[in-house]
């Protein structure tokens, strides 16, 4: 803060850069809700539409890495700004990322769609909505600069990895009961695994926010559970 | 470029920047080799050792972002420098993220040490040294600057979503061959996907030198497969 602060220029330029950040969560949460009804709702035209929208969240990840070097370059921030800005340099990644990972969804369906239905989906869409509003709550975190926010969504963490395993046993019953059902449970399960890594991504976005807050560094402190604890 | 260059002090912390970003890399690549001989000499004290090194790979990861803050607010870089400290704070990420796979890895052996073996694992230590490879060529690339090197890392990972193919399908006739195969088909497949994501992290550091090298992004420009293309 200070003098630099009544630099009106430079406060739209951090304005514009918090707004791309929201705008590229909001498509991202878009991505992930299209992805999961494509597999619950096995709507293969969905999957692709979502597929081809990925395309909007990569320039937008672009378009924002640019704008941090330009603030960086020309004003030259110091302290709050300068985490600010740096560490929106590593939110946008994460974000992309969990992008990414809702193409991967879309991937999985277009698969299953060819398949006769596996079973009904009941936990999954739960587990995808857990974990886009964890992303979601992330991003409330970042603008609201609320630490406390920040930290209740790691804590949110355990409930996607709770969704995962008991989906992974469901499954293994599915393929142990018949070999028929193999394929696609493995199919299913790699749905799964996207979610919860979207969910980690989510845990990611909120470290970086409680150290933008606060200027302490929690990524390895025991906040969250060890690195892909339960997995399958 | 220009008149700071002739600051000894300032190039010192550059260099130091480097030296970290390849002292963290040369972990990240130990705890993949040590990770895969964990899970193919069935290995659990390796996969502990591992694990518990992971803490040094993850606060080399949190010294080296505050080494970026501070040369940033200190020196205020421009051009070339700046592209190469935005890019080393991705960078870190990357490789640290790496590591925790390489954990991940380590939990699965620890897991499939407990029963029997499924079989003799043939392709499983050539993807990991493929994919290991490519971290190496990425942060060789970094060092040299060389853009080519890194485009070279890219089209490698090609090799490693061929092998998970093939360990996948490979584990795919074992499940269908033996219920009783199934739940050690899942981890032994989690391992591959683990190595697989390995080299997309890999591909990801690549993209980052071509862009430090060239001011160019080519990060969604169709130098690589589709994000996860092929999956499982």
């Amino acid at each position: 803060m200070g003098a630099r602060h009544t630099d009106r220029e430079y406060e739209a330029e951090l304005e514009r850069l918090r707004e791309r950040i929201l705008l590229l969560g909001a498509k991202v949460e878009a991505a992930i809700a299209a992805a999961i009804r494509s597999v619950v709702e096995r709507d293969s035209a969905m999957a692709r539409a979502t597929i081809a929208g990925d395309r909007e969240i990569d320039r937008l990840e672009v378009e924002t890495d640019g704008l941090c070097l330009r603030i960086l370059a020309r004003r030259q921030p110091v302290a709050s700004d300068l985490r600010f800005i740096t560490l929106a340099l590593k939110l946008v990644t994460d974000l992309e990322r969990i992008g990414d990972l809702a193409v991967n969804v879309c991937e999985r369906a277009l698969e299953l769609n060819e398949e006769p239905a596996l079973k009904p989906y009941v936990d999954l869409p739960r587990m995808a909505e857990a974990a886009r509003t964890m992303v979601r709550e992330a991003l409330d975190a970042f603008v609201a600069g609320d630490a406390a926010r920040a930290r209740a969504v790691i804590d949110r963490d355990a409930t996607v990895d709770a969704y995962y395993a008991q989906i992974f046993r469901e499954l293994l019953t599915y393929m142990m009961e018949d070999p028929r059902n193999i394929y696609r449970a493995t199919r299913v399960q790699s749905v799964a695994k996207y979610l919860e890594r979207v969910g980690d991504h989510a845990c990611n976005l909120a470290e970086m926010v409680v150290f933008m807050v606060g200027g302490q560094d929690i990524r390895h402190g025991g906040h969250r559970p060890e690195a892909g604890g339960k997995e399958g």
